[in-house]
């Protein structure tokens, strides 16, 4: 099976896509969108695309990408996101620490702990496994990145200091998408967006009135700009079950034929953190 | 007055405080915080942030800073977005096209109608007063930013082409905030967001139930990652009326007694848009 996955090889998408199937054939690319388009072309089987973080929030283009092809998601995949300090020097050492944007400031507390007589120098790469490629390239004793343990491995970094993130509650949650819909597990989820049409006040509780009645769990709810109107919303719902529950159908056209228009990203068994 | 404001002067934040108040001394710093902190360190009596585009969405660091300061909603304003291309050059000699990045990518297509035998070359800068600041020293016929009226005004810059965005619809909202509470005017909303608290499934139902069944109008909901824990939000949200009207400060009552912890940020009278 082919899997398209933002690269380098390493990132926590690669992460992400080993535990969706650890033989697949893995095909890096550059982008969130170039990941939609292979599979759209038939170039790749399925896709993993990083969908929200617990620290960050959305991710913008994947939920665009949702709405602007016709992809499924087929499963979701949630892992914990652990940056780990790697090179080849002892901690006392690094001078200069290189990593993504946010890899940096989500170790901060961490990065400041290692201030000598001289505060460390921090440098911004496209990605954590970009930063990994980097360091393994100079071999560099004061020179240090933060990536994943799987890019230490991958590019024969040393591993300097473990769960160097300040915040120990970070996850990444992320969706396989691909062209089919997966079939009911028993433990499902379904998602979906509803988007502004005659909008009126009271809407929102009138949407989430469809499912309570009905006793279905909303298990999220976000909110993106419509980009017409200002203080006009897309929402981006979950809800447990499956659409082919009779339940769960009825509510959806329910929602369409009443409320507001919707598009259904598909149904796919709900990932157990635990795991 | 004093006034602080997102600088340099003639960005869309100075725009909008001159809606505010004409007459008033402006006190222009280089980020959101700044403008909080001033108010918080009374050396300005209120400042003016950003809080919400139509295209871009809300702006993470005022609503982080509405919650870890005690600074109060005054007023609302909403502006149009209109970038001119201004410099000194006629439109066919212009090669170079400087603003923010978001000026730039809201201009996208007018952009690409300027290609000749090369195309334009676009250059990123902190703001759009910034790129005006920046033309104003060059005098290079060849070179042109996206900035407002404003900027172009007070830099002494032609206006090439107005109306150089591709959404026509483009506005944003900006918040006056200082110390004290805004009096009713007869046409006011209250903003206020809740916080995760021992979460249950249909609390946003019974949250909006609070509201809908005091038939109060909810103009609008925005989520953001809690930081806590992956799928957990707090919600952003505005009401029609004041707190200090009774059905308002009931309803408010029980959504903290029942369900979730809040912050009320103030109240202050609805922006006409046709103003």
């Amino acid at each position: 099976m082919k899997l398209a996955v933002l690269g380098p090889a390493g990132t926590f998408s690669h992460e992400a896509a080993l535990k969706y199937d650890r033989n697949a054939e893995m095909i890096f690319v550059n982008s969130i969108w170039d990941v939609f388009e292979l599979v759209e072309q038939r170039k790749a089987d399925s896709g993993v695309v990083p969908v929200e973080n617990s620290i960050e929030g959305g991710v913008g283009i994947t939920l665009d990408a949702l709405i602007e092809t016709d992809q499924k998601i087929k499963k979701e995949i949630i892992i914990p996101i652990r940056h780990c300090l790697c090179g080849f020097g002892g901690i006392e050492e690094i001078r200069e620490v290189h990593s993504h944007t946010q890899a940096l400031g989500q170790c901060r507390n961490f990065l400041h702990s290692l201030n000598r007589e001289t505060p460390v120098k921090t440098f911004q790469t496209s990605s954590t496994a970009a930063a990994a490629e980097e360091m393994a390239a100079l071999k560099d004793r004061k020179k240090a990145c933060l990536c994943s343990r799987l890019a230490a491995e991958l590019y024969g970094l040393k591993i300097i200091m473990e769960d160097a993130h300040d915040e120990k509650n970070n996850m990444t949650r992320f969706f396989v998408i691909n062209h089919a819909d997966a079939e009911p597990s028993g433990n499902d989820k379904t998602s979906f967006a509803a988007f502004p049409q005659n909008d009126r006040p009271g809407l929102l509780y009138e949407m989430l009135e469809i499912f309570s009645k009905r006793k279905i769990n909303l298990t999220k709810l976000e909110s993106r700009p419509s980009k017409k109107k200002l203080g006009e919303y897309i929402f981006y719902m979950d809800i447990k079950g499956h659409m082919k529950d009779k339940l769960i159908s009825e509510a959806l056209q329910e929602l369409e034929k009443d409320i507001r228009k919707i598009k259904v990203f598909g149904s796919y068994p709900k990932w157990d953190i635990e795991k």
